[in-house]
């Protein structure tokens, strides 16, 4: 069978399939719209009663409850907590799952999860939707929060393919892209291109803030345009988003750190040194590879 | 005289001055063309023949000319050449001003261009319209570029108040804001939020592309995303914009990225050490003062 006649006929199948979404904030709650409109039945979980009748009402959901029970029936649960409720949710919730069930996640970090995870379920696989929007809760949930944007699966040796594929299907149905690597390969590359520059632009921030000479502050307020609202844009957005990355992703998050310290070590001698030639090189090749990350 | 009765008077006495204009670029061309729509008599000078043609076809200026001679009845002129040629321009139009003439430049730079020409024209005035496109050149001019955008002027205890007064008019003519402060506190002000951000960027982008794992490197690209965007953007930008920032602002430059190194170093040092709390502190004090910048 063809790659897309077995995409095409998994598809057929996962539309019958009772989707649990644990967690109906931002990213469950705009999976839920999402697979509804798709026409799957889904099972909604929430720490809330209201959070659970306000699903219900919004027919964002078939059925939901506070209680992990519910999910007996599902054939496909995706985590959708904060994500220092990812391990201890699941380790709640599988005692209720049927033994075919496939478990998910889409917390931000990978290794830790899986690592945790997949030894107590081995239908579980790592997923991270990379998608989202400054707000939070079920109030900020959108049909259109995936499309086009990357979806990760995470699968380890032992995670077994139907679990892939069934997955697959599913992140098909939500059009958004869909990639597939080792946890720690995810991890290192979502280090460099969201967890580093987090902390790369909190510490201009920061810097900034620690100039002792109040006129110079005052003027650089006034004066400060689109270069520093761009480069300081994620290093003053969420705190505890920012925080979790470092605590879930440390190892990672450390390498990529220590990288771009001896990258700005080096620009910072060349600079001493007067080496113009090697400066104007350096911002030559960034701007020519730039579009390659984009 | 109350000070709106001045800037009302000194407006009606610049509207009868006769504006020169060098370098008809993106900054100087949108100068030529804001102040003649305000009825002022513009003088361009370019080194091109095909410019000044451009500039009088499309009534940017009343006269133009590749000689500095046609300067010699001009009450205000404007040097808007890219930044290694302001100090050598200045030199060579001196000899054709009149003596009662305002001199001022439009280098993001001030410290080593009123060092430069303050001794050889006492009514120079160093000033910075922060406005560009990415765009160059004449036909990147427009008409709007200046509204609303910060206009600095750095005078020195020897600048004639008529020079910086004459030059504010002008400038509330253009819509700017209006900003003065000396040539140092300006080259510090713009290191801190416009020439720190472009090699604290540049230096993400350079380590990023040293990843020595290919898998890692591939899937970094395909996952970077709005924040990557938004922290690599300066840095991807004109080399020769970035390399000059560092020949001309060296000092304050290396201010900057010396204090923002130490603070990356103390931020490195306290995710090493687990030192959550301090992290949490720091984001959330990055995420409270963003927005005294912007």
């Amino acid at each position: 069978m063809s790659l897309s006649k077995l995409i095409d006929k998994l598809i057929h199948t996962v539309i019958n399939m009772k989707i649990g979404i644990v967690g109906l904030g931002l990213i469950g709650g705009s999976l839920a719209i999402a697979f509804k409109k798709a026409g799957l039945e889904i099972i909604g979980v929430s720490r809330k009663a209201t959070t659970c009748a306000t699903a219900l009402e919004r027919q964002m959901v078939d059925q939901a409850s506070t209680d992990f029970s519910i999910l007996n029936g599902a054939d496909v649960v995706f985590v959708c907590t904060p994500i220092d409720y990812v391990i201890p949710t699941a380790k709640a919730l599988i005692p209720h799952l049927k033994p075919t069930a496939i478990l998910t996640d889409v917390a931000s970090v990978k290794g830790t999860m899986v690592q945790a995870i997949a030894p107590l379920w081995q239908n579980f696989v790592g997923g991270h939707p990379m998608a989202g929007t400054a707000e939070q809760g079920i109030d900020a949930a959108l049909e259109n929060l995936f499309i086009g944007a990357p979806y990760v699966l995470t699968p380890i040796e032992t995670t077994p393919q139907i679990a892939i594929d069934t997955l697959q299907s599913l992140i098909e149905i939500l059009e958004s892209h869909f990639y597939i690597c080792a946890p720690d390969i995810h991890d290192q590359s979502v280090a460099w291109i969201s967890h580093l520059p987090v902390y790369v632009s909190a510490s201009l921030i920061s810097a900034c803030l620690k100039e002792a000479n109040p006129d110079i502050l005052n003027m650089a307020k006034s004066l400060a345009s689109s270069g520093f609202r761009d480069t300081s844009r994620v290093g003053g957005g969420n705190p505890e988003l920012g925080l979790m990355m470092a605590q879930y992703n440390k190892k990672a998050l450390r390498r990529s750190l220590h990288a771009y310290q001896q990258e700005l070590n080096q620009v910072i001698e060349l600079i001493e040194a007067d080496n113009w030639e090697a400066i104007k090189t350096l911002l030559q090749e960034t701007q020519n590879q730039r579009g390659t990350f984009l």
